[in-house]
This record gives structure tokens, sequence and C-alpha cells, in this order.
């Protein structure tokens, strides 16, 4: 773990930091936040969107005055592998930028494009023998990163205590956004594309080990009806008799502006559940 | 007033715009908080420090929450003219991105930089005719910044409620940052820099009509021993008799991290001053 920066904010310390992942293949840049005081805490593992690196979240949402208040730490990684050897697009919405927390099985992304397993294995194992964190998690994100907290929080049920989206992509199998990428990253047999998709995992009860999910949806968001479609999770979590709290909030739109409005009240939902 | 983007943040809205200054001759970018309900709001003015425009504060410093709380708008201008027909200079310290808060006599930097005229009038002026604002303000900053604020505060008292800063270049006459821009921007009798220089201005009681000055100080910041100097402005305080409140915030640098940490103190101060 090579550390790069280190800044106190909200009492607590601000490292940002680098380390190399067997998953990816390359070297993997993140943030984390450790509240005041000895440790060790539980944490919170933060996925962001599209284009985003480890530092959206970390200068934009204001989220380290909670962290603090409620004694929890904030992980934030990068959204994918990168560098001049790993596969690419020119578009915003594939490749570097775009890993969209699964593991691609497909030519050129194969080799690197590993996040589903960076995450569940190679940060938390990082960070939890780097920093003072006790293995008590929690994980939330936006959009891209709001279809990877829910999906793999439903995948890997005995790694997080509590998950929470904002605007999150609720059904990539069924808007443009998931499409091209699980097309590009996954096998062409669309059945195999179910395991990764948040709406299809809570219908057959997945979430079943959460007691609630917390869900912000702006309604100014210019991505609401076409890409993110929060009403999809409403529908799955009433056929399954999965409690799920999606709060539209009005004129709201897709940018940090509305998750630094609301941050406060993801980071008491998860420390409530990781107490 | 020509609006560029808006976003809502913590129940009021943030509006991006920008307009033609009269002082300046260019156009000029700014952002605006308002907080929820009608107003007329009072603001506060933040000046921002070297390399920054309009958007480091609105993005990183995390002060709509507190400001929507107490009911006062935040409005944030950028740091210099800008633009291919504006002088410039290849150092981050002069020129573009940094205007120090003064009106400039000497060539070639005289018929742009004017960003003291700029702030106390063409700004004041068309913010309050264009968003819900009352004719009460304070004003406060960053580095750069927190002595143009410091300044402004004391040439122009009857514009400002209260005055506040964040790591202020307490004295540039007295520091390098400070002297090359006034040896560019100011006529080379020194004699004439004194009536821009905060510690010198505290001394000889400019800032009599102001109850206390608050002043955040993180012991960590880089620049703090050879550039920002708070010591002279408590020494200048004390032989004028002036109340200031130095905090040294310990361990603290000179990033946004550091601002975001203590700026709902600022925005509280103000807001008291205000109503």
């Amino acid at each position: 773990m090579e550390i790069r920066a280190q800044h106190r904010v909200h009492g607590g310390t601000l490292t940002y930091a680098q380390h190399q992942s067997a998953a990816t293949g390359t070297p993997m840049r993140l943030s984390v936040f450790t509240p005041p005081g000895e440790g060790p805490f539980p944490y919170l593992i933060w996925l962001s969107g599209l284009t985003c690196t480890e530092d959206n979240f970390t200068t934009k949402a204001g989220a380290y005055g909670a962290a603090a208040q409620h004694r929890v730490a904030i992980v934030a990684p990068d959204t994918s592998p990168r560098g001049e050897c790993v596969a690419d697009d020119p578009a915003y919405d594939l490749g570097q930028g775009a890993g969209f927390y699964i593991d691609a099985t497909q030519a050129p992304w194969t080799p690197h494009f590993k996040m589903e397993s960076y995450i569940t294995r190679d940060l938390i194992t990082t960070v939890e023998a780097a920093f003072p964190l006790a293995p008590k998690r929690s994980i939330f994100g936006h959009s891209m990163g709001g279809h990877g907290a829910l999906t793999l929080a439903m995948k890997y049920p005995e790694l997080f205590k509590s998950v929470s989206a904002f605007a999150p992509i609720s059904s990539p199998t069924r808007c443009s956004w998931g499409e091209k990428a699980f097309t590009a990253y996954l096998d062409p047999n669309r059945d195999t594309w179910r395991a990764h998709d948040a709406a299809l995992l809570i219908e057959v009860g997945r979430a079943n080990s959460f007691d609630d999910i917390l869900v912000d949806q702006g309604t100014g968001d210019q991505f609401l009806e076409n890409q993110l479609r929060p009403e999809l999770l409403e529908q799955a979590a009433a056929k399954a008799g999965q409690k799920l709290t999606l709060r539209r909030q009005e004129g709201y739109d897709h940018s940090y502006f509305f998750m630094a409005s609301f941050v406060a009240d993801h980071v008491a939902f998860h420390a409530a559940r990781l107490a």
C-alpha cells in the first residue's frame, strides 16, 4: 500500500493510496477516511459512477463530517483498472472509468476488468490490513456504483451489514448503459446477466438478509426514465416482500450536489446497522 | 446575467452564472447558492485562493448545508478576469487566477485586473438585482481570498457586516506571493501597498467596525511560515485593541479538506452578525 497523500479532515485522517491488485493485475487507487480516535472502525465502501475516479466522492460528497460523528470509516476505490496496457474504449460508458463492478469474461476485457473480485477480495483484504478497520462493512454507491453496491451486497451478503444507493442503475439488463456494458464484458447468453441485475436479484429474494435498503433518487435526474428506472426496484421488492425505502427527492439531479444533500442520512443508516 | 447551470442542493438552489463586468471589461463567472424559501436573504461573498475559479469552493467546501440551516445565501466569484485578450503570466501566482482583489495600475495588467472594483461594485450590484438577496453582506475567503476578504472588509466597512478567513495571506507586503503580485500590479512606491495589507490595516484601526474577526489556520499548512504569517494579524490586533479570534487547527493543511472541516463555524459566525 503506497500512501500518495494525507489530509486532516473533520478531526480524522483522509489518505489517498495505491496498491497492486491481483484481481485486476494493475495498481488500483483509493481514498480512505478514518475518524478521530484509535479504531478499529466499522466502515463503508463507496462505489462511484461512470467516468469517476477515487477522487469525486472524496472531494465533493461532503460525507466526512457525518462519518466522524458516527465513528465510521469510508473507503472509496477507483471505478476500473487503468493504464496504457489496459483495454479501453473512447466512449465514457465502456472501458476505463466504467468497470461496472463485474468480472469480465470477454476479450479484450478479461485480463483486467475484474472489479467484482477486486472489491470483494483485494480491496477488503488490503484496507483491513493497512488501516484501523474492523471486519464490519456496509456498501453504498451512485449510479453505476449504486448498481455495484446493490448487486455486490446481494451476491456477498456475508460481507456487508447493509446497503444503500443514490440514483442506481436499478436493472442493467433493461437499460442501454447496462446492455452495452454487459454485451461487452459478459457471455452473449443473456441468462447469465441476471446474476448482475439488482432488480432481478431482489425479485428472487437475494436481499433477504437486509432489513431495509435505502435508495435516494432525484426527480430532476436526466437519466431517471431511460437508465435508472428505480420503479423496477420497487416492483421487485414488492414481489419479494423485501423492505426497500425509495425516496424520490424533488428536483434533484444526478450530480454530487444531490448526494451531498443526503449523504449524512446514508451514513446514519449504515452506522445504525454496523453498531 | 446568463445562467450556465442550476442544481438543487440542501433544499436550496445553486446557480452557475456569467455576467459582463464594467470594471474588468470581461465576462465574469460565479456561483450563487440561495437557501430554501422566498428571500430576500442576507448573503456571504466567498473569495477563493490562487489558481481557483468559481468552482472550487462550490464543489468542495461543503458549505451549503450550513447556509441552508442559517438561511443565508453564498456568492462565489472567479478569482480574476480571464480570456485570450487578458494579460497573463505562466506562473500560477500571477495573472489569470491570481487577481489578488486589488485594482492594477501597471501595464500590462491595468485594463482588466480590477478585482477590487469588480467585487465591491459590479458583483454586488449584479447579484442583488438578479437573485433574491438583501443588501446585507459579509465576506470571507481562503489564502489569497482571505487577504481579499480582510482587506476589502476594512476598505469598505459600510458594505460588510462581518469578515472571516481561512489561512489568509495576512501581510502581502511581507511575503513573496504578495510582493510579487504587488510589484506587478501596483505602483513601485511601496508606501501605496500599505492600503492593501490586512495586518497593516488592522494595526491602524481600520477593522474597528467589526466586533470580532474569525481566522482559522491549519498548523500543517505548507505555506504557514513563509506566506501566510497569521501571527502578524495577532500582533496588529493586539496593538490596535482589535478583537481577532485566530484558531490554530492542529495538523490541518491548505486544502479544501481543511475548509470543509470548519466552514460551518464561519457560516454561523456571519449569520449571527447578519441577523
